[in-house]
């Protein structure tokens, strides 16, 4: 595709240009002083690239310890900060081109010119996204390791621009090597086998949305799956059970989006799914402009450590393993607590208690419904008591909803729920 | 293609999520401050789209005057240097995360993060492209706009990062809105008509590739004109001359790079001819492998100048306006004087005097042969007295050769030019 | 695209297989014989697809002799009349499976099969499309070749069944190979330059669309200039003046189509334009579902033919050189006139006089409206002193008033035409 | 894509053009008499398509009595014979123009003409190919059925011209609907499961092609299985064996096509498979110059049903059950006995007995190797005693072998197993 690629790819092809700048022979732990400087230092663009092509190998290769020496050598890097605080108090004085130049210039660690030169190798986006995962998990045994990332998830917003984001319908047409990926990166409710696959995918009122970025076309960053449905489902079973009756996509009004998985632990902190929803449930009132409901069925991971903490007579019930059966005895109480888990903050910066919820409601959506014995996974038993709730996305109040969330912490959900707390 | 375009244009054309934040009528000058404001503050990620795009579009409808308040009130959003240079000492005392995160906020103009979130609006890219320009050319009147230059070519240069190119050739089946382009952009040997295009587009022993971004498929961001012939030709009438006799590509040898135009003044200082070159000798040779010589047919802008400084005698009789009779009485001297012009340098910075020659030299070429008397069109008389030049690229030692130009300044020219010099 | 393409390209460019069944010289006449043979009785099946692309070589070189010579050799491979005849007697006494073969196998003449052959090589359709347009000028001489036609016809028939038809929007952002051919291939109204054909398809208020077909995708077969407009014009200066307004797509009423040409003299007699109007109509509509009319504006070719038998005084008024200017004089009697020509057939067919209207009127449109003194071009002025009609085309009566014509041969016309004949 | 789908389904959808013609009800067998009218004397060229959409859906419907009925009232279209009788005779005594189109016009039963008007409605074609896989099933029953194939047959040769035809590769990023068919229709080696089909298609040593005819995209046609290997497999486990090594395919000297399945009975007697194994060849030899030999894997089908007539008393041991143990006794004899299969015919018209040895016989390859005990499945055991062979495509000699076979029934047999007959 992009001339990148060809061309680095045809000088390891044919060895034009080069007879091979370092031989071909692998790369180990020990040339990474010569890799680095052989990166940083290239004047030819295209012996640049091949450099950043070896050190990406390398990289792929390393271990726990090689990387640990990767990431220590990197902070070996850092921005002189004696020259940056002199350059600074020279511009106060003379804010002239060349001075803010000099700030450009030693404002910036010099890892990030090391990470944008991997960059611009074939498949380097790919992978300095494995290399930032590699690098959070090893940021918790070394927390000193974050600054790298301090400007490195900046390089990665920039390069995953919402600008660049593609949607692609996910269907039982779709590539199988992309398939394979739902399968694996699905993080809601496990998909078991293709054939479940295949029921998820190719009924007519299924549909699943995923975003791609052009330089890594074989890799789903974050996928939503939808059911199309005549009623708004108060239980997983509704969508998901085995042989159910397959609707007419022209006789459905309502989409519920009933999974939303990331796929790349490397763009942590980097949010795609506000816009992910949105866009589909555009795409979709387009082809189906009978689709009046744009709804979730979400999980909520965190109700029963926090009702640990709240009401731990509560808790203990909730926890009997047959606690699906014990609707009768446990829906008031239950109801009640997870109205004030909802609506009432329990953190210090006084957002929602459960993350789920503060994706939901800082996109817009209104909790409109809370569906206790919802899902009998041990999973969800676990994290809920089995407990699930519906999110509704009204794309007229979307944005406004958002506004009020993010600038006044403003929670939008149903009466019916507010009820709840003063029951 | 990608889905903010659709996402945005939806919001435009539906009015869907909003009424219209600010109404639909036109904006002007006087609402600048609130759109700045809009866009630098704007919470909602789809509402700072909307006021991207409005903005973008007040920034086209700017003249002169507009922009240079426009201009004016970005510089107003220049960094804070006292505060960076406070974060650059807490830094050096104690080099935390928290402490580079600091630096990281205020080492950066403000205006950066606005071209930012300009440049993530639909068609924002090469709206931004079009500021530059604008930008440079009212930095000839106010030098201090420059500033704003600093940080905005080095977006530029990440957004139009070589991983992003995409070559493709330009033929006779290309879109006309394109081909168009191509009339209008040539900058070396004016196209003149359709007819005159298509003598070099149709004909199966010609050649034409050009960059394009992704952002900006519509618009080529540089090309080249080749030629395929059974010899390097001396003079430009052999390649352009109407009628003349149309080889099979097959029974070509050489390949003759005999216009490369840059497109994109928004673009300057960010270059991508190096790449065009190798890129496209590379495809060349991939499918017509009998192609053994690559290489160029130029011209010498700065020729006539330098010769008026430095032998006014020769410079006058060389600006007789049948100079391209002369060759007789010329020849020996003029010679002499091109091969002191290429291989001598009379700028402080001891590069070549002349632009073209800093270009093909820098990208790793040999200067092979020079061509008096070779194009007869009033601007090349008046810029260099009808004289060309063939630089030659040869594959294998592109690399090298560019590698001592860089560190070395080392000039790789044909022994019988370095032998004019002597005589 | 499809593989034949590629084997037998690669056959001709490798001599893989073969070293050349006939040797690399060209063919001539002579060889014609030969050829014929190979081609009919070739066992293998790329020797014979070898051999047909052979013969249509040949066949591209043969000029007028040539191609006699060619037609009475391919007379000569007719049917055996006798044996059909046999075959058929046999069939009608025992209805046997391999009676019917028999059958197949003689009723038809071997030249069809010698055109399937020829069809099934590289770029064979079109190459048979040129052969036809031969064919078809030849017969004006030779009406015995007419024989060949009768099932090469049939055979067009079914390569160029609809259902293989791709439409195809024609734009500014079209490839100019395409373009050119749009040029050469206009025949209502003459496009001067590639300004002219830039007006005609570059303002948002113009479209155009063509049929292709899948072999011959450089090929137009039919294309169709479209005016979107707020009112159905009167005259062609309405539509064609330069420097007119152009209107905002959205705010058009109506389409108006204004040119239709057929590209392919050798497809005579297979009609593609009334599929064409219906479905750019369905295009036009689902994108700008504001369209409410959809209306010629033609030209009447033969008026002034059938004028100078039936009023001859009237002719020789109409004939005058400055005929646009007497509207005064002439208006009523031409209305009544053209009234006669329209509603009124002198045709032995009792089809309508007009050659245009028999197209509009057998695809269901109504005659709407006659506009005198509508187009002042000297070709308009001789053919119809001037006159143009808008045929109108109502989507949901278009079926209806077909179907009406084919079997009762009803003309639709508008009161106001049919008052004209009684005035 | 082609305009007919679009329109037809835009009439169904919108009810455009139409109120429906016979009303939205589902249509029966009582139905038949008059679709059939309906589509054969159709004037309107839409409402005929439509009238075809209909038909091709009650066809769709029938079961084993409807079709039937159908093919019996089909029948009834018979031609007239001695209409045609006479017209013969007519054009025998003057062949005219007029004459040859009345012998066209009456040489042709009418249902030829009703299944060119079913093909042309949207996904005529593949109806037609399910349609005529059922006529052949139906005729075992009732024999006179078959007259409908004489024309139906060639009609399918016609439309699925090998000029038509696409390859298309198939590998683990094809979509997931292709390859579920694939798993479907593998006819020699079953494909058990998702991940078996990976271990076939994902690997850089195994490809596989499929032709696919553009009116029918989601259906192959015919699929070849190839294994890139250094070395002629003797045994099917070489080629299939999970946790086999998987090479470079830089290092494959040969290309083992191991298996070949046909998709679509509706075509049987219409032949793929030579264009395809000569197409792949060509295409994998671009790709991989190293390839030098192309090679099969095959199964004998017909072996063991050969060898109980002939040699009865060897057909009893070869079908013992531990046969594949049983080499050191029965592999002189079953050398002898498989080469007399192979190359002394049994049959009247001297073809080879094996079906697969016809097919890639007349393909021009070379019988290369008889593998005895090479597939232990319980299919090969039976129909081979596990025997496997090779033939050979030498691409230099494929096409003489080819005309060798078809004009002199030549066997191209290697000299070992020639040897084996005289042993």
């Amino acid at each position: 595709m992009t001339f990148f690629n060809d061309l680095i790819t045809s000088l390891f092809d044919r060895k034009w240009f080069f007879k091979s700048l370092h031989g071909s022979e692998a790369f180990g732990l020990d040339d990474l002083d010569d890799l680095l400087n052989a990166v940083m230092t290239a004047e030819g663009e295209v012996s640049a690239l091949v450099h950043a092509q070896q050190m990406l190998t390398l990289i792929d290769q390393l271990d726990d310890h090689g990387r640990q020496v990767l990431f220590e050598k990197l902070l070996a890097l850092d921005l002189n900060a004696p020259d940056l605080a002199q350059a600074a108090l020279d511009y106060a004085e003379n804010p002239s081109v060349a001075a803010l130049a000099r700030i450009t210039e030693t404002a910036e660690p010099h890892w990030l010119e090391l990470f944008r030169r991997l960059n611009a190798a074939p498949n380097g986006t790919v992978k300095l996204v494995r290399l930032r995962q590699h690098l959070l998990q090893a940021a918790k045994q070394n927390p000193e390791f974050l600054r790298l990332d301090v400007g490195f998830k900046a390089l990665m917003r920039g390069w995953f621009n919402p600008g660049f984001l593609v949607l692609k319908p996910i269907d039982w047409s779709s590539p199988a090597d992309i398939l394979e990926k739902i399968i694996a990166y699905e993080a809601v409710h496990e998909i078991k086998s293709w054939d479940d696959l295949r029921a998820r995918l190719a009924p007519e009122d299924r549909r699943c949305f995923a975003f791609f970025h052009p330089t890594m076309p074989d890799e789903p960053l974050i996928f939503v799956e939808v059911a199309l449905m005549q009623t708004t489902p108060q239980a997983i079973q509704e969508v998901l059970t085995p042989g159910r009756v397959i609707i007419s996509q022209h006789d459905a009004n309502s989409a519920i989006f009933y999974s939303i998985s990331n796929c790349q632990q490397g763009l942590a902190g980097i949010s795609f799914g506000n816009f992910l929803i949105k866009r589909v449930a555009q795409e979709l009132q387009r082809d189906l402009p009978k689709l009046k409901r744009f709804v979730t069925l979400s999980p909520v991971p965190g109700f029963m450590a926090w009702l640990k903490t709240h009401d731990p007579d509560l808790h203990e019930k909730a926890s009997a393993p047959d606690v699906m059966d014990q609707a009768a005895s446990l829906t008031k109480d239950l109801q009640k607590a997870a109205a004030s888990y909802f609506l009432n903050s329990s953190r210090p910066d006084q957002a929602p208690n459960d993350p789920v919820a503060r994706f939901h409601l800082g996109n817009g959506a209104l909790l409109e419904r809370i569906n206790l014995f919802a899902d009998a996974s041990p999973k969800a038993i676990k994290q809920s008591a089995g407990m699930m709730v519906n999110y509704l996305y009204e794309l007229s109040e979307v944005e406004k909803r958002h506004e009020d969330y993010a600038r006044h912490q403003t929670i939008h959900a149903a009466d019916t729920i507010k009820q709840y707390l003063k029951s």
